[in-house]
């Protein structure tokens, strides 16, 4: 089966992004092993610069580009981590970035971006309004369009997260990802899968955007018709290149409550100690509420992202 | 000089205690580093089995007993991070941890000793109290007492955290640390200054609980004589062991406020996405208050703790 992306792909993205990404720790928590009857690890991304995996697949997009590619600079939509993801790679090339983001987005994720020096070019909080802005800017600049999920380089840079999980626990059993667009996870799935075939990578999604699990029932990309989840990275469907890399080689889509996401959010902040968004807390969320499916397993938990505003928390814990 | 404490005496302590805490990470923030001119990295105590350094000394400490002192379990009194510390390594080891503990301790830290299956010993909320509770445990159990910091076992397991960040930065040029009763700090000069004498040391206090930088004024141990300070687990004066090495090895004591201890947390939260306690945050909010201080250098701030009530946080931001 060609998927489009291999493990030497992600490999040669290992090699094409070290030292512009952090390497970041697997965290063992001994107090979470023995309340859930496994053995628990967190990948944690929301340790990475600009708080996600994100500044992977983007640095690895960037970097590939051709000297004249990189004169016209790059382009990307995004109301989230992706955003910052490509103004830091393009900041750090040298090279001009033009991010366009609605202008509802996330006040933290508005935020990063500005912190980088880059000025978002808003736009109506719609997919066409986005696309078409976006097309714009390439044809008016000729800047390189990165994509958030649906781009070889991208998925080749995000499967650098189950590289180094590998690295760091060649005996993990199991792997659990969050699920929107499918960059990280069909990544993970194509190097954990490529260097040890007899692991398991589940998949984990919000009940109210489970679009994953119902194109793998289908058998075709679905779409979500509600977009009110907390977990905000995860409400995109799936990409063309993602979907049947994740079709063949996913064992399962596990999907959560909201109540689940915020209570894996809290429990991750009081107990490993660091900052989830609800998006990078499904993961664990999925093995919270259905710790049978995993006792006396080695598994990690991949936290996703960390860029939090405790105000939605706060609001969706006391409404 | 003998200061009681050796280099030798750190490195055998991290070849005990290896395995039975956290190798934590060292964090490098790269939007830090550039608001603040320096080379910033964060050592994540924080991330530390039971939330905390004191995990390192206590483990020190209860391995060294002998099977006989075993058997008659260990005593201590800590309102805070200590208290589970020695519980948890009672429990590792198999014998009884007796805890005592103020009735007013922070919920967070009485539910961290029970979460380990040790019930706290409760207490009248002063020092006599405290310590007359303790002795009456040794009395009547023979116990052997584990001391929160004035102890040569605790401050040589405490400097295990300088020997990993010099293991992992040998290039460092200046490590902060927090100073309560001085066992961090105290472990963190012996071990660095033997590894690199040209290293710099500050030690890091609040206003509100300057003992150690009025200690090093008189040449004498200060008493304070408020106990209201945002940052709990750095309200108690140096001891009898720590303050002599404080005296000859430090460079200064740092003092801020409790604006920029709060201040501190939340960008540490906001930024490196690490969840720290008051009292771990004020190592970087001497950095945060001082950039010019430390401009150009290689900087290690150890956050010594991440068990954070976020209520405390909310009402003093607030109030």
């Amino acid at each position: 089966m060609n998927t489009g992306v291999s493990l030497a792909d992600v490999s040669a993205a290992a090699a094409r992004i070290r030292g512009a990404v952090m390497r970041t720790p697997l965290l063992y928590s001994e107090m979470l092993s023995r309340q859930l009857g496994c053995e628990l690890w967190f990948k944690c991304e929301n340790l990475q610069y600009i708080g996600a995996f994100k500044a992977r697949g983007a640095c690895n997009a960037v970097l590939q580009l051709t000297d004249e590619e990189a004169r016209s600079g790059v382009v990307t939509h995004s109301s989230g981590n992706h955003a910052a993801a490509v103004a830091r790679a393009a900041v750090m090339r040298g090279i001009q970035a033009h991010i366009v983001m609605p202008h509802n987005s996330a006040t933290v994720k508005l935020n990063a971006v500005r912190a980088l020096g880059v000025t978002p070019i808003l736009c109506e909080p719609n997919a066409a309004a986005r696309e078409a802005m976006a097309a714009d800017v390439m044809h008016r600049t000729g800047a390189t369009m990165i994509h958030p999920y649906n781009d070889l380089r991208v998925i080749s840079g995000q499967g650098t997260v189950a590289l180094e999980i590998l690295e760091d626990l060649p005996e993990v059993d199991v792997i659990v990802a969050p699920v929107g667009g499918g960059g990280l996870l069909s990544g993970t799935l194509v190097a954990s899968k490529g260097i040890k075939p007899s692991i398991h990578v589940d998949a984990a999604e919000p009940l109210l955007a489970n679009d994953a699990a119902r194109s793998l029932k289908s058998g075709q990309i679905e779409q979500n018709d509600r977009f009110d989840t907390i977990a905000d990275g995860l409400r995109t469907p799936l990409g063309t290149l993602t979907f049947p890399i994740i079709r063949d080689l996913v064992r399962e889509v596990v999907v959560v409550s909201e109540q689940a996401i915020v209570e894996a959010t809290r429990t991750i902040f009081r107990t490993v100690r660091v900052v989830t968004e609800p998006s990078g807390a499904v993961s664990f969320a999925a093995i919270q509420q259905n710790p049978e499916r995993y006792r006396g397993q080695k598994v990690v938990a991949v936290i996703s992202g960390g860029n939090l505003d405790l105000n939605i928390l706060n609001d969706a814990t006391t409404s």
